[in-house]
């Protein structure tokens, strides 16, 4: 039965300062280097393995596998990094602290923002120092001005559907290494939880989310390692 | 006109105990992490940028580019792991402390097994703890029991042709993270290195040699980073 790893990011520098970060390209914190490393210790010590790895294009997600792997003995592992496992976009909300942004517009219009399936928030004004559609990563991709959890679904699913589930379909082990609104998408379509639900199910940083999955790939288990160890 | 960057692994855990490391799978000493993020930092400061990265399955190799990617904030690149970049497969003397080896067989034939272009090293004994046949990452692949130099060139090379030569003449930029000897091996090619000088070239560890290389992949001009920085 094919089974599959999914990994947050450790503890980010603006999960830290509380700050929404989206695309902005943000390294993990000390603590989030020691969640990654103990996350791959955890896979190791509970035996599991991989055959291919899928990461973002993001530092924070990146260095979250690399440091996992590499206590795991892995680093040998081929990674495919793709932006459509990027974090959700979070538009004009970059860089913003949550705090001050409650402030400013009110604590409903965040939830609204945060939490709706389809609502955008505003758009990346075009002079934000936190505009990264000139980034050369990105070359020859429409990077979103914003994005709602339902525009991050409409990119990681197709990048699922033709690069990941046929490498399990054809019985290769796989982690993703990733952000909390990328594996939102994943764990909506693995389990087939609603539009409803699915904005606020917290996936947390650096703990391995296990799923054994059918034929067709649907979840028959899903469950954290830390839950199992 | 073509840009190349070789860099050799930052120093590892044997070459500070100077004992044969070959295809054993040791780790980057703390000055080998420093040697790494030099690297990085001057390929960084000097203006380099590469569009893609190649490695081989060897931990020492990943984790030098790894972080040397890091510190010019490109871990975002796309990685290629090949076991053909690994390093000679030193045989029976894997292992084994120089100076030990050296008071064993003398220090004439311990210098025409390290240094010869053609004669390998006796082959790795069956029963050997430094054998890695059975390491999951060379599953499918005839893993040598031992090599001469002109052995390691001959899937050197071929791999060249095939994966790397191609990026190259297609414009990318290529930075190439392996060991002593298959870097050797791409200096004769380049370079056009006799098969009696090459074995006693010498490359010393954590430092980017550079390659401005005509149209058809030959040497214009080769240099050590730090010798223009």
């Amino acid at each position: 039965m094919p089974r599959l790893v999914l990994l947050r990011h450790g503890q980010s520098a603006w999960n830290l300062e509380n700050r929404f970060t989206g695309w902005w390209d943000v390294d993990v914190t000390e603590l989030g280097v020691t969640e990654a490393r103990a996350a791959g210790q955890m896979l190791a010590d509970a035996g599991f393995d991989f055959d291919t790895c899928f990461t973002s294009v993001q530092t924070r997600a990146i260095k979250t596998l690399n440091l996992a792997l590499e206590e795991m003995g892995r680093l040998w592992l081929p990674v495919t990094k793709d932006w459509r496992l990027n974090e959700r976009h979070y538009g004009g909300l970059t860089g913003l602290n949550k705090q001050e942004m409650t402030a400013k517009v009110g604590a409903e219009q965040v939830h609204i923002w945060r939490r709706s399936f389809d609502i955008p928030p505003p758009e990346l004004e075009a002079d934000s120092a936190f505009d990264v559609s000139k980034d050369r990563r990105y070359a020859g991709i429409a990077v979103p001005r914003t994005e709602s959890l339902k525009d991050t679904i409409a990119r990681v699913l197709p990048y699922w559907d033709a690069a990941i589930a046929p490498r399990l379909k054809a019985g290769e082990r796989v982690v993703i290494s990733a952000h909390g609104n990328s594996l939102r998408a994943l764990v909506k379509h693995l389990s087939g939880i609603s539009d409803d639900e699915i904005p606020t199910l917290e996936i947390p940083t650096g703990q391995p989310l296990v799923y054994e999955l059918d034929a067709d790939l649907k979840e028959i288990e899903r469950y954290y390692l830390k839950d199992r160890a």
